[in-house]
C-alpha cells in the first residue's frame, strides 16, 4: 500500500523521498524501551494501538501479548505508573462473553499512522489508521460467524500500579444513540504524574448499521438497553452486525478532551469520508513532510531505517491538544503530555527548533499559557495537569533555548516572568510538583541542604524523604540560572544577568574535593546546612524522588555543568585530568547511556580541546547502544529524548540547550540536508566519510574556515553549509578556540 | 396552596408546625444581604431562580429588575465576584430575538421551595419549584401568541466583574435531542473564588412536543439545526410550540456536575412524573421537618418569621454535592460552596451540630476527603476548587468543634492530620490558598511579621501586598492552635497538646500595650521581623486580602481572643477596664453588626462576669439590626451566617466554636425545644420572659441549679431542660464560675 521511492522534487530541494519506509514502530517495543508502536500522526492527540496481556504496558503494547482491543490514548517511551489506554474498541465473533473478549496476536505490521494484527482467536484482521483526533479502524472478519464489535470506556492501563501511581476510575457514561452511533467518555485520575481528573470522551460511527445491541455498567450486561449514565462505575456497548460476509466493518472514533459533541465534530471535520485507505495514505504523507526535514545521503538502509525511527519517535510526544484544554479559554496552542521537559530539554526541544520552529514555537507558547493560568510551567504534566518535578525548572532551559534561536512567535516578557517564579518563589506545600522545592534555601545557603525535606501530604508526593534530589536540584538550578541569565541579558535587565550569572555558580558549593574513587577526586556530594559534609553516601549512589540524586549517581551528577563546562575542568585539576576522569567515567560502569544526566557528557572532551575524542565516544555509543532491532533502543525511550540525542549526533552536531551553542560531534551521513524552513537550508557535508575516515581534519562554514568545534545557532539561522574533510586520524580540530563556557565570559 | 397550621403531632413532642409559613425568602434581598429568594431544598444543588439586569447580582436576583431567565445554579449571601448562574431557561412569546428575550417582573412570590414571577412582557406566569438536582419549571402562558422556551447554556452571573473575579466561559454545548429533550453543558472558571473550571451539565424534558426549534452558537442562530458543539462560544436553543392554549408548559432540568446522562437519570430519579404541585409540597415537608427542629414557643409572628427565615437562610449553603464530584471516586460525602468556612464556623456549622448532627457530620467528613485527595482542607471552594483563605486555617474549628461535640461516624485520625497539615506545611505559591501563609514565620517568631508578603504568581492571588493578613493570621492561627490541642488531648497525643496549647498564646505578640483610642489602650498592631512595631499604622484600618486586617480593624480583631478571654481581659487592665472598652466598643464606630470577627465579641462580657451585659448587647443588636424587612439581614447575610448568629442567640445561647462550650444569652422565647435527633430533645424554658423581664434571675439545668452563665455541649448532648427565671432587673447570675479560658486550664 505504500508508495515507495521518490514523490515530488521541488526545485533546488532535495527529493521529497518515502522516507517513512525507513520508520519501523517496532524499534524499541522491546527491552526497556517501551516505544508506543501504534498509529499516530506528528505529535498526535490520537495515539490508537493494542494494550494486551494485563494492561501494566506504559505503552499499553506487549509483544506477543493477549490483546484486549484498541484504545485510542497512549504515551510513547515512558516508564512509572502507565497513564491512559482510554476508549477501547475490540472486534470478536458472538456470543458476547463480558470479561472473555480477547485474542493472541498474529502478523502485526507498524508503519507511520498504521497499525495491523490479525486477532486469531477471531480470524479478524484488524487495521487502524488515524488523523490528529480521530482513530479509524478497519476490521475484516474472516468467517461468518456473527459479528461484533464493542466499545469499552471503563477500561484504562495502569489501574493495579503500585506506588500510588495507579490510574483510577472516576466515571464512564455510555450511549447507543443509533445502529451507526456509539458516544461516551470515560473519566480517570492518577498515573504517572499522580494527576487529577481527565476526562476522555468519544463519538463512534460506524459504516455498518447495527442489527443488535447491549450495554453494561460493572458487571451487569443488559442487551437493547440504549445508554449507562455515569455513577462511578464501568461502562460500556457492544454491536452485533449479523453473519459475516468479506465487506469490512469500518469504525471511526472522534476523541476529545471537550465533549463528545466536539468528539464528533473533531471526526466530521478530519475524516468526513469512509476512505480508509486515504486517511492511511494521508497520515504517510504528514509524516513524509516531517521526516523529510532531514535528508541524509551516504547511509545504508539499516542505519536510514535506525536514524528516520528515531525522527519519528522524537516527534510523537508532546501532543498537540490545541482546541482540547477543558480548563480554559485562550487563543494560545495547547499541548500535553510532557513527559517530562527534564528529558526532552536536552535534544528534542532543540531540534524542534532546528527543523521544526514553528511546531516548537507552539509549545513554548503552550507552556508559557500555563504559566499564566495555573501559576508555573510544568516539569512534568500529563492529563491536563502538572506532576512531579524530576530536578530542575528545565522550562528555564527550554524557554532560553527557544530565545537565544531568536524564535519568533513567543511572548518572552511573559516567559520571562515564568522563569523568574521558578527562581524566586517557593512552592511550599508541592515542593515536589511546581517550580524549585527548597528554593528559599539554595538562594540562603547556595546549594540545597542534605536535610533538605518537603513536607507536606499533597497527593502528588512521594512520602517525603531526607536528601529530596538536594544534588540534582543544586547542579540544576545552577544551570537554570545561567538560562534566566542569558534571556535577562538580551531583555536589557542589567541587575538581573548579573544576579541569575553569580547563581549560576553555585554548583561548586556541593563540589567535595576530598572525595577518591578509581583515582578520580572531587565529587557533588551531600552538604549540610551547617556546612559540614554527609559522610555515609557514595559516589554510586543514584536514587528516585526521595534521594540526593534523581536517576544517577555522583559520577554523573559531578558532569552535569553545560553552563560552565571551563570551571568543572577547572575544577577538576585541568584538561589533562579532566579527560582522564572522561575516559574512566565512559569506560567504567557509572556512565548509563539511557541516562539523561549523561546526555551532553561526550560534548564534555570537545570543551577540553578533545573533539576527537568526543566524536569517538558518540560514536562507540551508537554503534554499541544503537540497532534497528526491537530492542534497538536503550532504556525507555523518554517520550523520544534517546531518539533525539542519536539524531542530533549522527548528523553531526550537538546542542547545549539553553544556550546557542552546538557542539561538532562529526557526522555519520556524507551529506544531510536540514530543512529550517522558510526556504532555508543547512546542508552538513562529510567529504571522505567512511568508516575509517572518520576524523574532522578541518572545516568550513559557508564556505569559510572554521577553527573550533563548535557553532552559534546564529550562524546556521538562515541557512548554510557546513563542510567537513575527514580523514583516518585525530587532527588538530578544536584544539583552540574552545567553546564558551560562563567562567570565560564578561 | 400552603397548607396552614399544625400538621402532625407525634407522641410527646412538639407538633410539625408549617413553619414554612414563616419563611419569607425575600428577607435580605435588599440592602446588602445579597440572598437567594428562589426556590431550594436544604442545602439543595439546585437553586432555581431569576437573573436579572446585569447579570452583577451575586444571588442573581434584584429587586424589580429585568429578568432575563431562570437559572439553576446560585449561592446565596455573598459577596465578590458573582458565581453561578448556569443554564438558563426562559419562557417567552414569538418571535425569536436573540438577546432582545427579557421581561419586567411583577407579583414575585416566594417561598420555601417555591418561587413565582408574572414576566409582564410577555404576559406568562412563571412558577417554579425544585427536588435536590431537578429544578421544576411551570410557565403558564396568558394570551395566544407563539408559545416559546429558550435555554441558554452560555449564561452566567459576573462576567464583568472586577479583580480578576470575573467568570469566563470556557464552553458550552447544547442538543436538541428530541422534542421534548434538551441536553447540553456550560464550562467556566473564575467568580469569586477565582476558582478552575467547573462544568454544569443539563437535561432538560419537556411535558409539550416542540413543534420547532432552532439553536444558537455566539451570535448565529441557526433555526431547524439540532446540535452546536463546543468550540467555546455561547451555545443555546430554542423551541416553539405553537399558538397558545391556557394549558401550561412545563419544563423540568436535571442538573449534574458528571455528565447530561447523570443529569438526565437525577431528573428520572428524583422528579419522575408530571405533579409540579407535588414535587412543590414535598419540598415544603422537607424545609418543614428541618425547620421543625426548633419550635419555638411565646413569639410574635412578626419576630417568628424573622427566626425562621433566619433558620431558613441557615440551611442553604454548604451545597449538598454528593454523587456529583467529577474530581474523584470516593464513598464520602462531597459538600462544595463554603463560602467561606470564616464565616460559618463560629455559628452555621455549631448550629448543625446541634440540631442536624447528621448533616455535619457528612460535611466534616466531606472537608476530609478533600485533605485527603487534594492535601488540605478548604477555608473557601466553590466549582470544585478551592480558594482564597481569609484568615486562619478554620477548618480546624470546625473539626475540634464535630470532636469535642462527640459528632460520630468521622475519621478524626485523618481529621486530625489535615489540622496538623495546616499548622506546620508551608503552602508556599498558594499562601492565599491553602492551610496558613507565613507559617514558617509564625512557627519561628510567633507571630505573622508586618513585612509577611506572599509572593507567586498563582492566579488565585491578589496582587500581594505587604502584611498580607498578617494581623487576622496571627491572632486566628492561635486560635485554631487551640482547637488542634484540645483534638491533640483527646486523642492522646499529649506532647502535642502542650505544644499547641503554646502557640494557641501566640496571639500577645503582636498586643501592643502602648496604643491609645478613646481611653482604651492595648491592641493588636503590626510588628516587624525584627519585633519593632509599625507606627504609621491606626487602630481603625480594615482592609482584605492586601492589609493587615482582613474585612475588620484592630479594635474588632484585638476582642478576637475565643480561645482564652481570660488572659485577654487581664492585657486589658481586668474585668472593670475590659468591660468598659467592650461599652466603649459597642457604643461607638468601630462595632460592625455584619462583621464575622466580632461575632463572639458580645459574650465577652460574660467572661468578665458580666452575663446581663452580654444578653443587653445581643437584645439590642437584634432589636436595631434584624427585622422581617426585605432589607432586615444587617450586611452580607454570607452563607446564613448572620441568620445561624441570630438563631443561637434568640433561642438563649451561643457557642464558642471549636469548643464545647455554650455561652448564655437569656432567651427570646417563653420557650423552645431544639430537636437534637435520636429523639433528644433540649428544652428551653424562660419563666416570666417579657419586653421588661428580660434579665436572668436563675437557672437549673435538668432540675439542678446552675451556677454558671455557660454550660458544655455534654451536658445538653443526650438532651435536656434550661430552665430560666426571668427578671427585669440585671441579677448576679454568672457572675461567678465565669466560662473557662485556656490560661485556666492544667
Amino acid at each position: 500500500m505504500l508508495i515507495a521511492g521518490i514523490v515530488l522534487t521541488l526545485k533546488g530541494q532535495p527529493p521529497t523521498e518515502q522516507l517513512t519506509s525507513f520508520v519501523d514502530p517496532f524499534i524499541g517495543t522491546e527491552g526497556a524501551g517501551d516505544v508506543f508502536p501504534g498509529a499516530s500522526l506528528p505529535f498526535g492527540m490520537v495515539k490508537l494501538g493494542p494494550d494486551c496481556s494485563d494492561k501494566s504496558s506504559n505503552s499499553g503494547y506487549v509483544p506477543g501479548g493477549v490483546i484486549h482491543g484498541f484504545s485510542h490514548v497512549h504515551v510513547s517511551g515512558t516508564g512509572g505508573g502507565p497513564k491512559y489506554g482510554n476508549i477501547l474498541v475490540m472486534p470478536f465473533t458472538g456470543p458476547f462473553q463480558p470479561g472473555e473478549i480477547q485474542s493472541q496476536p498474529s502478523n502485526e505490521q507498524a508503519s507511520p499512522g498504521y497499525f495491523a494484527v490479525d486477532l486469531t482467536n477471531y480470524d479478524i484482521k484488524a487495521e487502524m489508521t488515524v488523523s490528529r483526533r480521530v482513530g479509524f479502524h478497519r476490521y475484516t472478519f474472516g468467517n461468518t460467524n456473527e459479528r461484533g464489535i464493542l466499545v469499552d470506556a471503563g477500561s484504562m492501563l495502569g489501574e493495579h500500579h503500585c506506588c500510588g501511581e495507579a490510574q483510577q476510575l472516576i466515571g464512564s457514561e455510555i450511549k447507543v444513540v443509533s445502529d451507526t452511533l456509539i458516544q461516551g467518555y470515560t473519566r480517570v485520575r492518577g498515573g504517572w504524574n499522580k494527576g487529577g481528573e481527565y476526562t476522555v470522551f468519544f463519538s463512534a460511527v460506524f459504516d455498518t448499521p447495527a442489527k443488535s445491541f447491549g450495554t453494561w455498567k460493572g458487571d451487569t450486561d443488559s442487551p437493547e438497553k440504549a445508554s449507562e449514565y455515569d455513577s462511578g462505575e464501568k461502562t460500556g456497548a457492544w454491536f452485533f452486525f449479523g453473519n459475516g460476509s468479506k465487506k469490512a466493518i469500518q469504525v471511526k472514533v472522534g476523541i476529545s478532551f471537550i465533549s463528545c459533541g466536539k468528539a464528533l465534530a473533531n471526526l466530521r471535520q478530519e475524516v468526513p469520508g469512509w476512505d480508509f485507505d486515504k486517511v492511511h495514505q494521508d497520515a504517510v504523507q504528514t509524516w513524509n513532510k516531517v521526516l523529510n526535514t532531514i535528508h541524509v545521503e551516504g547511509a545504508s538502509d539499516d542505519m536510514k531505517k535506525v536514524f528516520y525511527t528515531a525522527m519519528y519517535h522524537a516527534m510523537l510526544m508532546p501532543v498537540d491538544r490545541t482546541g482540547e484544554n477543558p480548563k480554559w479559554h485562550s487563543d494560545e496552542p495547547y499541548y500535553d503530555d510532557f513527559y517530562a521537559i527534564w528529558d526532552t530539554f536536552r535534544a528534542t526541544n532543540p531540534l524542534l527548533t532546528l527543523i521544526q520552529p514553528n511546531r516548537e514555537r507552539d509549545i513554548v507558547r503552550s507552556l508559557i499559557d500555563i504559566y499564566r493560568y495555573e501559576g508555573y510551567m510544568p516539569d512534568s504534566r500529563s492529563g491536563n495537569q502538572t506532576g512531579r518535578t524530576q530536578g530542575g525548572s528545565n522550562c528555564d532551559m527550554v524557554v532560553a533555548d527557544a530565545f537565544l534561536k531568536g524564535l519568533k512567535g513567543i511572548d518572552y516578557q511573559t516567559g520571562y516572568e515564568a522563569m523568574i517564579e521558578d527562581a524566586e518563589i517557593p512552592p511550599g506545600g508541592n515542593q515536589q510538583t511546581d517550580g524549585r522545592g527548597g528554593i528559599n534555601e539554595y538562594i540562603k545557603l547556595g546549594y540545597v541542604p542534605a536535610e533538605y525535606e518537603p513536607k507536606g501530604k499533597s497527593p502528588t508526593l512521594h512520602t517525603p524523604k531526607l536528601y529530596d534530589r538536594a544534588g540534582t536540584r543544586t547542579v540544576e538550578y545552577s544551570a537554570n540560572d545561567w538560562a534566566i541569565a542569558q534571556v535577562a541579558k538580551g531583555l536589557g535587565k542589567k541587575a538581573d544577568y548579573e544576579k541569575y550569572r553569580k547563581r549560576a555558580s553555585n554548583w561548586p558549593n556541593l563540589w567535595r574535593r576530598q572525595v577518591n574513587d578509581s583515582g578520580v577526586s572531587g565529587f557533588i556530594w551531600p552538604k549540610r546546612r551547617d556546612g559540614s559534609w554527609v559522610e555515609d553516601f557514595s559516589t554510586t549512589k543514584a536514587g528516585s524522588w526521595g534521594n540526593f540524586f534523581y536517576e544517577a549517581d555522583a559520577w554523573e551528577y559531578s558532569f552535569y555543568v553545560p553552563q560552565d563546562a571551563q570551571a568543572l575542568i577547572d575544577s577538576c585539576g585541568g584538561a589533562e585530568t579532566f579527560v582522564k576522569r572522561l575516559d574512566t567515567f565512559f569506560t567504567g560502569p557509572n556512565y548509563r547511556v539511557d541516562n539523561e544526566p549523561s546526555f551532553f557528557t561526550p560534548c564534555l572532551y570537545t570543551y577540553a580541546g578533545y573533539q576527537y575524542k568526543s566524536s569517538d565516544r558518540i560514536r562507540e555509543i551508537i554503534q554499541k547502544h544503537y540497532t534497528s532491532a526491537r530492542d534497538g533502543i536503550p532504556g525507555n525511550d523518554d517520550s523520544g529524548s534517546m531518539s533525539a540525542w542519536l539524531v542530533f549526533n549522527t548528523v553531526g552536531f550537538y546542542p547545549n540547550a539553553g544556550q546557542d551553542v552546538y557542539l561538532i560531534t562529526a557526522p555519520h551521513f556524507h551529506r544531510a540536508v536540514l530543512d529550517l524552513g522558510d526556504g532555508k537550508q543547512l546542508e552538513v557535508i562529510a567529504s571522505n566519510l567512511s568508516e575509517k575516515n572518520r576524523y574532522i581534519q578541518s572545516a568550513t562554514l559557508n564556505g569559510k574556515p572554521l577553527n573550533r568545534a563548535w557553532f552559534r545557532h546564529s550562524e546556521i539561522a538562515d541557512g548554510g553549509k557546513l563542510r567537513f574533510v575527514m580523514g583516518p586520524k585525530p587532527s588538530d580540530f578544536g584544539k583552540e578556540n574552545l567553546p564558551p563556557s560562563l567562567s570565560d565570559m564578561e
